[in-house]
């Protein structure tokens, strides 16, 4: 039976590439996101007007669409990398409405995926979630509202690694924390940067392709650092 | 001068408790809440309808509120004691609404106290939000929302205890971790559990006050986790 998997955030730069990735391998790959990802064997399209509404509203209805897609099939994975970036320190003119985008794109987009995984992961299949590295400490001077959303993310994780979430059975739930990828859209904001201390998106889809076929490689619970430096990526656990 | 400060969230168990400790000790007391506390010196009423508002509109309003009862008074301290509690794994049939409840009435109350104190606290002064000794580590079988957001406010402590957060000069940002506090609602719900494992309000009252009043009483971007063991309580940094 062929392996497969459901990208939250199927259509952004790093999506696609998950994408890519896992059908180059012959997954069965089921895209979730505004638009639809034409490489993807499935797209479940959420609308602009259903991604805005309070999660609510948003989460069943992404919920059951995401149900008429996969129909009874068990993914292997669920790649949750929708999210977003927000700066600013309490003063901000804009912090009000930081908080609230970065709650939504980090904070509910996880839950929503958690969701999912809790109805369509296998047992002992992956969840992941996109943490940050700046939030592990304090982030006082231009992402008070980024940091806090995803300290949230996680201490998610941590609830789901735990007995008694409602995951699946041996189901692993990991969050990766990027410093910076390596995007089109960030080398278009940040042309003059040392891309070689940005991380390919293809070190993120080969890790996580491993993490998820192979039960040992990671350990549920785990808030893992992606450092890239001088073109070489590690992985630390923090 | 007189000494002042003000309670978010003054109408409650615990807030009441602190504007009858300080209005004892003849602060000025300002309440912040839902409805008035006859006993403050001020109060600040919110609508029920800002209070349910998407933070973009509630946050502008009660801050706008606030910089109209106060005027140019700044304050010794700001104590947020807003929040509430809400159960369930992510299987839980409320998630969506409790991940939304348990962000409003405690990230959004502590990002709305913490824009209040940059503009009203003084320099050196102290402000305290609420976090859960529980949200310290996972918290998977009945507090998945409950969780994640008090982890949001726990870095929401970090963040503006660092430099440049945006806070006064000196400011000092403290979080409290209780486990159940002696209200009489919790002993209306849990009449049969161990009172002499709750935290009496008045120990916190004097706790604050001590902080407040010297400076070097807590080492700002404290998580300080208050532990009633045989009717004796303990603060511990986590």
């Amino acid at each position: 039976m062929s392996r497969s998997l459901l990208v939250y955030g199927g259509s952004g730069a790093l999506g696609r590439a998950l994408v890519a990735h896992f059908r180059s391998l012959n997954y069965n790959v089921t895209s979730v996101d505004f638009r639809e990802n034409e490489e993807a064997d499935a797209n479940v399209v959420i609308s602009r007007e259903d991604g805005a509404a309070e999660l609510q509203v948003a989460g069943p209805r992404i919920a059951s669409a995401v149900a008429a897609s996969l129909g009874t099939m068990k993914v292997d994975a669920i790649l949750n990398v929708a999210g977003g970036w927000a700066g600013g320190n309490i003063l901000d003119e804009d912090l009000y409405k930081n908080v609230s985008l970065m709650l939504s794109q980090s904070v509910n987009s996880s839950v929503i995926a958690s969701r999912i995984a809790a109805a369509h992961l296998k047992e002992g299949g992956l969840l992941t979630l996109v943490g940050a590295g700046a939030a592990v400490s304090g982030t006082p001077g231009n992402m008070i509202a980024y940091g806090l959303a995803k300290a949230a993310v996680h201490h998610l994780v941590k609830s789901l690694a735990s007995n008694g979430s409602g995951l699946p059975e041996g189901a692993r739930t990991v969050a990766i924390l990027p410093v910076t990828l390596d995007t089109p859209m960030n080398r278009k904001f940040m042309p003059d940067a040392d891309f070689s201390s940005w991380t390919p998106l293809s070190e993120i889809a080969e890790r996580l392709q491993r993490w998820s076929e192979n039960s040992d490689a990671v350990v549920s619970g785990s808030l893992v650092k992606i450092v890239t430096k001088d073109g070489k990526t590690e992985w630390i656990n923090v």
